[in-house]
């Protein structure tokens, strides 16, 4: 059995999502004596995300500052607002560079199931920030799972009379997908949402 | 774009064996916003341990002590001395609980190629412990790669005035393992050092 400051260093790696185990053994182990310099760094800037780490006054979006960096900046388009699940489902669209609206992080979906209702995602902030700056469009970039649906129809709803355009992502096949590995739901939706050409 | 000490966080989890870009990714969010508490035990942990962790002055053994655990143990079989390339393997094999001897730890394998000679792989803290607690057996749990087969052939001279009786692991098909899957030369292997039963 190795010492228990290792032990418990495992186990702490273990929280890590997709971290099992083994994963974590080779972690610490590579942390403690292959790379400790790389890990006294990691630790450090844990350290200080930790301390920073925030959400947006505006967005929700996890940032440092009063005000994330698409919030601050006056080069986006306020007339366009993105409304995702999460941090990350901001970052990913942020990194395609193809987008220059704002966002609005709901951190989560409607689920009666788990007690999630409109103000655990955020909705009240939502609203003021509607009526401050309203946007002409809305794009609820949301999973097309249930809780997904569900969030979605009710932001259209809540969203109805509020003038501006909303929109979904598109559905079908991905890019670089064989329609033989695509799913039949999939398929049918592709079917159904054909664009003319 | 997320404010840079998230994006610095994601660069930091990278160092992590077996994490890409999007793992990384997915791991800040997660420690920054879905579980603060997990994250700043695991900084907390993390920092413990880069602090405590150090070598067992006999065995090498990555620990928090002058001596590991097994080391310090008068409970474990002094005649018996198990040779191992990584703190992993100590671990794994210590996991077990069949193994009731003690440990020598390389931190490696010979390597004229990358200039890892004898001195880097604690040959001369081996001998000493040889000549002061002189074991009746001496097993070479080392990988059967060309590194592992080297480094056995050496060590096995070096132990060849001993007197211990010099063992590897045995070699063969999984536990578990279908024949069909095995490779070629793990099954020639098998076949030649069959076992009698």
């Amino acid at each position: 059995m190795t010492d228990s400051v290792i032990d418990r260093l495992m186990q702490g790696l273990r929280i890590l999502p997709g971290v099992g185990p083994r994963t974590a053994q080779r972690m610490a182990f590579y942390l403690l004596q292959r790379n400790t310099d790389g890990a006294r760094e990691l630790h450090r800037l844990l350290g200080d995300a930790l301390e920073a780490a925030r959400l947006c006054a505006r967005c929700r979006m996890l940032c440092e500052t009063e005000l994330c960096s698409v919030c601050a900046s006056d080069r986006r388009d306020a007339e366009v607002l993105c409304v995702v699940q999460s941090p990350t489902d901001q970052w990913n669209i942020e990194q395609l560079q193809q987008y220059s609206g704002r966002y609005f992080v709901l951190h989560g979906c409607l689920s009666p199931m788990e007690r999630i209702g409109p103000d655990e995602i955020g909705v009240p902030l939502l609203r003021a920030l509607l009526e401050r700056s309203p946007p002409s469009e809305v794009i609820l970039a949301l999973s097309y799972t249930l809780e997904g649906e569900t969030t979605a129809s009710y932001l259209q709803e809540l969203l109805s009379d509020s003038g501006a355009t909303v929109s979904r992502l598109s559905r079908g096949v991905p890019q670089g997908g064989e329609l033989e590995y695509v799913d039949r739901q999939t398929l049918a939706q592709a079917l159904r949402e054909r664009r003319a050409l």
